[in-house]
């Protein structure tokens, strides 16, 4: 089992003052995601991306960042999952996952040419044009539900912090955590990047086949446009961020019919897109 | 000429008042970097990446990837950079630039293989497997110098900060910047994405062939191995970040001999690496 933070001798300064301390630090490995298929009657086995992530929650990650991107549909698509035991290096060993998918997967070969590597910030890694950033995708939820009130985006950002373990001991991780719409933690996941943050709570919900649709997510930083991606992906209508959206993401949001929080902190925040589903009581 | 920011009609609120107001946002655009090259007596070009930006300065962000990836190794390797003209619809206008290189230049065609997307924090993309995660590289520096003493350490984050112009406006942006050993601010850059802000430095001194053996870096969020990585290829000893490093970036900035200073604010921070570098007075 892979630790999710470790400890290293460092020198403490503060004003003039030196002393030697221990400090925790966030923990940051390469995973390789590989994806096993039948092609035509033979397994293949091939190697589709490797990303910088917080160890911990790997499954989740994986299946999260496999629907993210589009390769499966859902879980159900997916025949086992589980770590390379034939690792070539020791600092391979439970960082390389390979996902089995059910036999009758078509899977188009040129997913891997992408052959990308997702950073610890990174959602869309591998497309190689410009046209290929241009998402779309579908969403089946109902463009004004559910209402969440003022009163609990006021309270989310706490409520997520409360929450965050790690973040406590290192200040180096970034969070997303799911909501249901009445404001109960359904989830919440730390990684080293956003992306991979995020990809652990859309994973770990297809795993259980649990519908986001009545629930909103909190993200701890800022809502770039591939954070609005995996939340489209994942079906999640609510995106409450503590930072500042980029353009995109709020173009992205309002075409999607999406709700856009921003800037949520000490009792304000911006509303960007889909204020409907924002009531006041 | 393309803007860094754009305004948006957003509902603010506040406690339970809301409000119709404009907001300004930081703008994310797409950036494809294409390389024109001789291969064998004739011209090729071909697409090597896209990354997820700010626009401004876009050629100081090309020459500082292809320089950070080692695709380059200095200036001197590029004929020419320019905007391609003959894009084939208005989203791509501004948004391609072609480095012209050199006819002696050689590229190994694996490079295009990687076919990478760098997202808005992703320095690294399109590396396919845990062994291209490993990063060697030769730096110049002496292991000693320069020495910076406390009293400074502690303004650099200030002094940056009161130069951001952009992150004032939006909220939604990273910096790097360029500092002597005495404190002079050389340099400042802002973007969406930490590593191209930090692209954009490194770009902007190869392309002036500036050495920066004698500078000191600073970083407006965390660092991880992707900055680490980048300040080495700069060649820049010493990196100050406001934010937490990880696990990799501590060891590849000690295997380095380089300096890593992490959390500074407050009037505190932590030496991870270096500290021969940190003087008291």
């Amino acid at each position: 089992m892979k630790t999710s933070v470790s400890s290293v001798k460092v020198v403490k300064v503060t004003g003039e003052i030196f002393s030697e301390d221990n400090d925790l630090l966030v923990q940051e490995e390469p995973l390789e995601i590989r994806l096993k298929y039948n092609d035509g009657g033979a397994f293949k086995e091939k190697r589709l991306a490797v990303t910088m992530r917080t160890p911990g929650h790997d499954f989740e990650l994986s299946i999260g960042f496999l629907l993210s991107e589009g390769i499966i549909s859902s879980y159900a698509e997916v025949h086992k999952i589980f770590y390379c035991e034939s690792v070539k290096s020791p600092e391979e060993e439970g960082n390389v996952i390979i996902v089995h998918l059910v036999e009758g997967k078509v899977l188009e070969d040129k997913i891997f040419d992408r052959n990308f590597y997702i950073s610890s910030s990174c959602g869309v890694c591998g497309k190689s044009s410009i046209e290929s950033v241009n998402y779309s995708c579908e969403v089946n939820w109902k463009t004004d539900q559910p209402k969440i009130n003022v009163e609990l985006i006021h309270r989310i950002p706490q409520l997520a912090n409360a929450n965050q373990q790690l973040f406590k001991h290192t200040g180096g991780l970034h969070a997303s955590a799911l909501f249901s719409s009445s404001g109960e933690l359904l989830l919440i996941r730390e990684d080293i990047g956003r992306h991979n943050a995020l990809d652990k709570i859309i994973g770990a919900r297809a795993i259980k086949e649990e519908n986001n649709d009545n629930c909103l997510l909190f993200v701890s930083g800022r809502a770039g446009f591939e954070l609005i991606q995996k939340s489209l992906a994942g079906n999640i209508p609510i995106m409450i961020a503590v930072g500042a959206p980029s353009n995109l993401a709020v173009e992205l949001s309002r075409q999607n019919g999406h709700t856009l929080i921003g800037f949520a902190r000490d009792d304000k925040f911006n509303i960007y897109s889909g204020e409907q589903r924002v009531i006041e009581k």
